[in-house]
């Protein structure tokens, strides 16, 4: 019988993220995870059917976590509608993502392994595709420059960024990335 | 005593590529290298001192194999100098990259490895920098348009784009993947 206590099962699943970027996607096994969680032997085979839906809702708690809190949304509802606002929200949404660290590097091992998966593969397609759109009509009704071009162009660039800061840090250094930021908003957004 | 028949090296160098590629970076020992070269048990560890010389070797080696021949760098510098002819080129080097599939996914494995490595984190740094430095100056004296910003910025783009196509082929389509890559110079480039 899977059990359901949903702070209990929330940890799990939280401390499932941490196995995968500390450990990769290999490294994860409900016994890992339990040890990570610091429950007992054989816990997170009671919450979850099999090592598959684990790994898709530590995919999906990602996303979860990673929503913005209110006072955020406030906060750019506020701001400018120009595109020296909206370099400044890309800049902070850029420190917000790679802030969970070990949120992000899950993801990406969660890609890499669904090249191995193909039921991974498609729910984690549904999921970005998904969070895709909704930035394009988020963005669309938000009253900031830029079409939906734009917003794609955005979310490639941005993206790679965060993986070069997070796995090789070095490469580019904090004014780069700072200033690589603006500079794509200025040319990728058309007023 | 580390032996030194350099085809058999090479052989081994690209074995340990496709381990990476299809087992992920804890996949990769000696022994399933020897077992993707179909070599006998014991020949990798001939060849490297370490697993970490092998996984330095194997991620200079996909850099190695990612230059273009010599046909196609003609074919480069005989197009023209616009901004159309760049976007093509840029379609044309998204393809190549990513036809290396088990090259580009290797280099995901060792960047997520490096999280864990700092040997591995240093080399690896050292090495997509100066790569990225080259394109830069390789372009500036290439007579297209653009600065140095913009390959930057077309590295950032570029590169996700290539994730998306080898990790989770179906968020974009082709036609899609096509038309960003043509959007990213057009806005990217200022000319």
């Amino acid at each position: 019988m899977v059990r359901s206590n949903p702070q209990r099962r929330a940890a799990l699943v939280d401390a499932a993220i941490e196995v995968l970027a500390q450990e990769g996607a290999r490294g994860l096994t409900f016994r890992s995870v339990d040890t990570e969680a610091g429950v007992p032997p054989g816990t997170a085979s009671n919450y979850f059917a099999n090592r598959d839906e684990l790994l898709t809702q530590a995919g999906a708690r990602v996303y979860e976590r990673l929503v913005p809190d209110d006072e955020t949304i406030a906060r750019q509802r506020a701001a400018g509608r120009d595109r020296v606002a909206y370099a400044g929200l890309m800049r902070e949404l850029v420190g917000r993502v790679s802030g969970f660290r070990s949120g992000y590097l899950a993801l990406l091992e969660l890609r890499l392994e669904a090249t191995r998966r193909p039921e991974l593969r498609k729910i984690l397609t549904e999921r970005v595709r998904a969070d895709l759109d909704a930035n394009v009509t988020y963005h669309l009704g938000s009253g900031l420059p830029g079409d939906a071009t734009a917003v794609q162009l955005l979310y490639l660039a941005l993206n790679w960024l965060i993986v070069e800061q997070l796995t090789l840090p070095d490469v580019l250094s904090p004014a780069e990335r700072e200033r690589l930021v603006t500079a794509a908003v200025e040319r990728i957004v058309t007023e």
